[in-house]
């Protein structure tokens, strides 16, 4: 199991409507194989920033499954224009 | 519930000592008002990074309960000499 954790930065003004095309996007990404669990933090020091945490059965389901799905095209078309900068996504395996 | 991220970067060639002392810290953190879990998640792209994740009942039980305590004074002594820079702690609310 990893765990794909990305900060986002959202175009200022942005945010609400970020949340809500997000809560619809959700079923697109639950779909995909090797997906366990998703959650979207709001940061409280930070306007518009927030931490999207996904829980992977393995790397690969995230990086080849997904983002070379169809499903990921939609989910691009959908988020990736609220983003600025375009985040760094990285991956994580749990010590603890 | 809120929840704190930060992302630590450790001295180069210190990884493997710094897990062991947080492996033995975390009861100083555990018995602490208002905690809830703890996990420590080490990242697959960059060397010596890790991603601290923290739920407290509070923001508070943080920031204040923690922080003021005799016991971080303890935290403090056996984490933060691995920490290059010194990290930015963040908090966070669940969207979803």
């Amino acid at each position: 199991m990893i765990l794909e954790a990305v900060i986002l930065h959202i175009r200022a003004g942005e945010s609400a409507a970020f949340e809500a095309v997000f809560k619809q996007a959700v079923p697109i990404i639950s779909s995909m194989k090797g997906f366990i669990q998703i959650e979207l933090q709001k940061c409280m020091e930070v306007a518009d920033q927030y931490l999207l945490l996904v829980q992977w059965e393995t790397l690969e389901d995230h990086t080849q499954g997904f983002r070379g799905s169809p499903e990921y095209q939609e989910w691009r078309k959908l988020l990736h224009h609220f983003y600025e900068p375009f985040p760094v996504v990285e991956h994580y395996e749990r010590i603890l």
